[in-house]
C-alpha cells in the first residue's frame, strides 16, 4: 500500500522537529554509551576484587608522598582501588536517571498544538518517564556533561592507578612485574620495559579531562535554548570520550589482571625500610605505658642509629630500644626482645590492622561488600539494557503492525 | 584534674593519624558546603517558580540560534529554568550520598591495631556510615572533584540564563528591565544599564570550571595513596570555588526576582517577527489536509512577500495565503480569513501548546511537578542539618560527660 | 649498486634512535602547521583591512557592557579587530622561532658517539641550528603547546567576533546582514537565518581551549625525558586542533568578507540612542567652561526628560539643555542651538575623535600600519616556505647523488 | 595656587574613562609581574647553570619512561632543564612587548574629541608606544593571556622537574637527598622524608593551568570590547597566579640548589643496570663491521643471559658475548675483553657522547650558551626596570613642576 507508507512517512514529521529528535537521539546514545561504560567498569571491578583477593597475604610497603610509611599487602592495595571504582561506576548510574527521559514531543523548544501522547511515545523507546518543560527538553544537554565529568573522575581514578604501577614497576621499585605482551620492549634491551600502556592510560585521562573542560566552556558562552554551539559543538567530543573511557577501562583490566606482584622483592623492602617504625612505637605504648609522644621520640633515635649504622629495620634489637629509652627517658622501659622482634614483622603489622585494613579478614570483609554492590550493579545494568531491548521489540512490531 | 585532662588529650591522638583526620575534616566541611549550596539553590529555584507563576500570561518571541522562532511566555521560560536548575541540585544530593562517609580509624592508611569502634565515631560526627577500606578512604576526595564538576554544570546554567537576561536586557531586545539596583548606571548616560551582574555571574561560572579544571588535573598526576598534590593542593580552591557559588546564587536570585519582563515590547515582538510562521502552516495543515512540506512552501511564500512590502507577520492576510497557495499548488485551499488571523496571533499560539509548552495549563502543570520536587528538596537538606547538629550536640554532651 | 643502497639503508639508523626522529618529525611537521595557520591568518587580516576600508563611513553605535556607548564606525570596528589579529599571527610567528631547531643527533636523549655533524643535518633539513642538549631536544614539545595556547588565545579572538556578529545580525539588533549561503534557512521561515557557522566558530574556541588544557595537564605528570604521555598523548590533539584552527579562519575569512552592514538601520540606531551624550558633555566642557561633573549632571538631566518624553536623543533641543542648567547651576549657559545639534549627530561624533578612533583619518591611519605590518609578516611567511622548500630540494638531489 | 591644583583635578578627567585607565593599569602592573617573574626565573637558571657545572662528572642512569635507558651526568640534566627554562623565560620576554604597549587616550573605546598627545603620555608611563586602535586599546587583555598561557606552560616544566625529584629522592631510586629542612620529617620515621615542596611545586602548576582554563573560557564568551566579565573577571586570577609562580620559582630554586646526588649509588646503579647495552651494541658496530641489526641481537642475547645468571651490566665478558654471536651469527666477531669492559663503562658512555651529550665538554659547551643568553636576558630585564623607573621619575618631576 504504497500511498499508507507515505502517510506514515509524513506523519512521522508530524509535531516534530529537528531539535527534539536530536535530543532524543542524543539521550538514547548516551544511555548506551553510559550502559557499555558501566559493563566495562564492572569488568574492572570485577578484577580487581578477584586479583585483591588472590593477593590477600602478599606483603608489600604502602607509601605516603611515596615513600614508605607502613606495610599494606598488594591484595589490600586492590580491594582499595576496587571501592573507588565503585563509586566511579555510582556516579554514572547516578547519571544515567537524568538521561533516562524523553524529550520527544518538544519540537522546536514550545512543544506542539497536535494531540500526541508524549508519555507514551517515550515508553516506546524505552524511557520511564519525559522530560516535562519542552524549553528545557531541548536547551539541555547537562546529562552529556554530567557523564562527561564522571568519566574526567574516572579517568584520575584510573591514571592515579597507572602512576602506581608505572613507578612500582620500575627497575628501582621490583614491586610489580609485567608480561612482555604489555609492556613494549627492545631487542637491544631486553630489560628495558616501556610502560606504554601505563603511559596511554595516563594520557587518554588527560583527554578526556580537556574534552570536559572545553565542552562546558563552549556551553557557558550560549543562550538557554536549542542552539550550534550548545547543542552540537559542546558535545561533539563526548563520543570520542566514551570510546576512549571504553578503550581505557579495557586496558585497565589487562593491566590489573596481568601485574604480577614479586612476593620476595616486596617483603624483603617491608621488612628493612622502616615501614614498621610506627608499629614499634604503638607496641612500646601498649606495654610499657609510655604516651605516643615519648614512644614516638624513643623510636626516632632508634631508627636513627640503625641507619647510622647502616642496620636495616629487621636488625633493630631491644637493646637499642632501651638504649634510646636511658636516652631519652632516663630509663627502660617494659618491652622483651620478642615484643621488638614482632613489631617489627610486616606480617605482625598487617595483621593486626583489621576493620577495614590490611588484616586478612579486614580486606576480605571489604572485598564481600564490594562484591555485594558490583553483582547488583551488574544487575541493574542488565535491567537498563533489557528495557531498552523491549521497547525496541514493541516498537518495531508496532511497525510491522501499522505496515501490514 | 589535670591528669584526666591530659589523658583525654593523649587518647584523643592514639589510633589518629593527620591523614584520616584531615580527610574526616574535608567531609565534615563539604557537607557544610553542599548543604548550604543547596539552601541557596532552593531559594533560586522557589524565586524561579514564584517569577513563572507570576507571569504565565506574559507572550514573548522565543528564540532558538538567537533568532525569533516560536512564541512562548516569560512564565515558560522560567519554569524551564526551574527544572533546570532542579538536575543541578539533584547532582549535588546525589554527591552528598558519596561525601556522608567516615574515614576516622583510617590512621596514615593502614588502618590502627588499637580496637577502636569505627561505626559508633562515625555515627558520633553525624555519618551514617564509614568509608571502608582504609587506603581509600585517605587516597580519595573524589567526592569534592564530583561537586566542584557540578557546581561547574550549575555554573554552565546560570551563565546560560544571565547570557539570555544580558541580550533580553539590551536597548534593541528591550524584553527585560532591571532596575537601577541591579545594574551600574553613569550620570551622564542615565538610559544606560551595565549589566555588571550578568557578567559577574558569567565570569564566575568560568572560575569554577577553571578551578576544576586545575584541581582533576594535579590529581591524575598523583599516586593512589596520601600526598600534598593529592590531597591538599588539588581541593585548595575548591573552597573558594564554593563560596563563589553561594555568592552567585544569591546574585541569580537577585536577577529572577528583580527582572521585570516588558510586557507591550514582548507581545508586539511576538506578533510582528513571523514567529507565529509555523502555527499557520499547522493550521493550513489542519485545516486543509495538505502535507506538512506543501503548507511550508506556502507559508515561506507568503512571508516572503510579506518582507517585501516591509509588512510584519500580524498583517498576512487570506488573500496572501491563496495567492502563494495558486502559485504552489495551482488552486486555493480550505482556508478561512479567521483561520489566519487566529493562528498569527501569538496568545492562540501559546495556548494551544500545552502538554508541558507555554499554554497555561501546561506551565502550571511542569510548576507543580518542580515545587513538589523542590518541598521534597528542602525537606531532605533540613533533616541533613539536622542529623549534623544532632550529632554535634551529642558529641558535647558526651564531652561535658568526660570532663565530668 | 645494490650493496650501496643497503648501506645507505644501514647508516640511516647509525647515530638515530626512535625518540630523537619523532622529535624531528613533530617539529618539521610543526612548522608546516604554523606557515599554514600564519597564512589563512594573514587571509583574514587582509579581509578586515579590505572591509574595514570600505566601511570607514558607516556610522553605527559602539556598544560597552552590550549597551550602546558612543558612535564609531563598521571600519573602526573592523580595523580594531584586524589590530587585535595581527597579535595573533605575532604569537605565532614568535613561537616559530622556538620550533625552528632542529632535535636529530639527539639519539634516545643521550646524543650518540658516533661522530655526525649536527649543524649541517639541521641545515639539511631546513632548520637554522639544532636544540643543544640532546636531553632538551628529546624531552620537550614545549614549542607545540605554545602554538596550541597561542591557538587557543586565537580563538577566544574569533568567538568574541563571532560573537558581535551573532548579536548584531538578530531580528533586534538589525545591524549585520549575512547572505543565505552563510545561514541556515528554514523553508518555512525565510526571515530566520540561523548562524550556523558563526556558532561552528564559537564552538571550535573552546574544543581548542579543551585541548589546550588536556594537553598541558598530560604533560605535567611526566619526568623530564622521552614517554609516550609527554611526547606523543600530549600532543595526540594538536594536529586536530590545526585543522580546526584553518577551518575555522577559512569561515572567519568568509564571515568577515560577506557580512553586510545595514547603513540606514546603523545610523538610525546611533542618532536615536543617546550614544552621543558623552559628545553633548564634551561640548558644554569646550563652550561653556564648566567641569565635567556639572556637564555630566545637565546632561543626565537632559536625557532623562527626553526618556520621560519618549525622545530620542536626535530630538533634543538647546532649550531642554537650558532647563537642565537652570535646574542643576542656577543659569544658563554658553551654547548654540546648533551646538547642541552637531554634538547630538554621530557623524561629527565620529569626525572628531581622530587618534587611533573612529574618524576616518584615524582608521586610515590605523589601517596604514595593519597593512605594512601584514605585507612585512607575508613576506617573512613566504621566507620561511622557501628556506624549507629549498632544503627540501637540496635534499633530494644529495639523495640522488648517493644513489648515483 | 588652589585654583590651579583643582585644575589639574578636573583636568585629570578630561579626555580619560575608566575603561583606558584600567587598560592602561592592566599593563603597568603586568609589566612588573613580568619583569618580577623573569628575574626569579633568571635566578632559577642561574643555579641550575651552577649545579650543573658542578656536577659534571656526577655520573647517573638516564631514564625514559621511567626505565633506565643509557647513563648520562646529573650536569647534564641540570644543562638539559637550564635549557628548557630558557625557553619558558622566551616566551614571557616576547609576552613583554605585547604588554608594553600604551591604551590611554582610548577613552572608553573611541577615543576622544580633546587633542591630546597619546604618544607622549605613553612616553611618560614608561611605555615605547601606543596601542593604534582605540577599540583594541580597551577591549583587549590578550598580554595577559599570553603571560598567563606561559606561566601554565613554566608551571609544566617545573611540575615535570619536581617529578623527577620525587621520584629520585624514594627510598627506592636514591639518587638525589634533600636536607630536612626542604623535607617534611616525622619524629617516629627520621628515614621518611616528605616532599611536600615538590608536591607543592606540582600542585601549583595545576592551579595557575585551571586558573588559564577558566580565564579564556570567560573570555571566550564576551563580546569584542570592554566588559566586566571580558576585562575584570577573565583577569581576576592572573595576579593570584603571577604570585604562585613567584613562589614556585624561589621554591624550584631552592630545590635545585639544595638537591644534592648521591653520587655512589648513581654510579652503581648506571654501572649494574644495563643501562650500557647500547654502547656496548654501538662498540660490536664499530670494531666488527656488523650491521645494527646484528650487533642488536647479540647484546639482547647476552643481556637476557645475565639476567637469567642474576649478574648485574658490569659483569658481562666477552665470552658472554662471542657465545652470543656463535648463537646469532654462526660465528665469533672481531673484539677484546678490554672493548667489552669499556663499552659497558657508564663513564666511557658518557664521554663519548659530546655534540650537546653528557660528555663533559658537551656540558659545558651547552652550559656556556645558556649563561651567555642568561647573561643577556638578565640585562634587557635591567634595561625595562630602567626605562620603567626612569618615567616614573621624571613623571615624579613633572608633577612638582606642576604643582610649583
Amino acid at each position: 500500500d504504497q500511498r499508507r507508507t507515505t502517510d506514515i512517512g509524513g506523519r512521522a514529521h508530524t509535531a516534530r522537529s529537528r531539535n527534539d529528535i536530536l535530543a532524543t537521539m542524543d539521550r538514547m546514545r548516551c544511555r548506551d554509551v553510559v550502559i557499555a561504560v558501566l559493563d566495562a567498569l564492572a569488568q574492572v571491578r570485577q578484577v580487581a576484587v578477584e586479583q585483591a583477593a588472590k593477593y590477600t597475604d602478599v606483603v608489600m610497603p604502602g607509601y605516603t608522598h611515596l615513600q614508605p610509611a607502613q606495610p599494606m599487602t598488594y591484595g589490600f592495595y586492590l580491594a582499595g582501588v576496587a571501592e573507588a571504582l565503585e563509586r566511579d561506576a555510582e556516579r554514572l548510574a547516578s547519571a544515567y536517571s537524568r538521561i533516562d527521559r524523553c524529550p520527544l514531543g518538544a519540537g522546536a523548544f514550545a512543544g506542539t498544538p497536535f494531540r500526541i501522547d508524549r508519555a507514551e511515545t517515550a515508553r516506546l523507546l524505552g524511557f520511564p518517564g519525559v522530560v516535562d518543560s519542552t524549553l528545557d527538553a531541548v536547551a539541555s544537554r547537562d546529562f552529556i556533561f554530567e557523564v562527561l565529568g564522571s568519566l574526567s573522575i574516572l579517568g584520575a581514578t584510573w591514571s592515579r592507578i597507572a602512576q602506581d604501577y608505572f613507578i612500582w614497576s620500575t627497575d628501582e621499585f621490583r614491586l610489580i612485574e609485567f608480561p612482555d605482551s604489555v609492556a613494549g620492549t627492545s631487542s637491544i634491551m631486553p630489560q628495558k620495559k616501556n610502560p606504554v600502556v601505563l603511559e596511554f592510560l595516563k594520557g587518554k585521562a588527560g583527554h578526556i579531562l580537556g574534552h570536559y573542560s572545553g565542552a562546558v566552556s563552549i556551553l557557558r558562552g550560549t543562550n538557554f535554548t536549542h542552539s550550534g554551539d550548545a547543542n552540537r559543538e559542546s558535545i561533539g567530543f563526548f563520543w570520542a570520550a566514551a570510546d576512549d573511557c571504553l578503550t581505557s577501562l579495557k586496558l585497565l583490566h589487562l593491566i590489573i589482571r596481568t601485574a604480577s606482584p614479586r612476593r620476595e622483592g616486596m617483603m624483603k623492602r617491608a621488612r628493612e625500610n622502616f615501614s614498621s617504625a610506627t608499629d614499634l612505637a604503638d607496641t612500646i605504648v601498649m606495654k610499657s605505658g609510655l604516651s605516643f609522644r615519648q614512644a614516638h621520640h624513643i623510636v626516632g633515635a632508634v631508627v636513627r642509629e640503625a641507619l647510622d649504622q647502616n642496620l636495616t629495620a629487621d636488625l633493630i634489637s631491644l637493646a637499642m630500644v632501651q638504649r634510646a629509652s636511658i636516652e631519652q627517658m632516663g630509663r627502660e622501659i617494659t618491652l622483651s626482645e620478642e615484643d621488638v622482634r614482632s613489631s617489627l614483622d610486616p606480617r605482625v603489622s598487617v595483621a593486626g590492622r583489621r576493620d577495614g585494613g590490611p588484616a586478612e579478614d579486614g580486606v576480605r570483609t571489604v572485598l564481600g561488600k564490594v562484591q555485594a554492590k558490583l553483582d547488583a550493579d551488574r544487575h541493574e545494568n542488565r535491567r537498563r539494557k533489557d528495557l531498552i531491548d523491549a521497547a525496541g521489540r514493541e516498537r518495531r512490531q508496532l511497525m510491522v503492525e501499522l505496515a501490514g
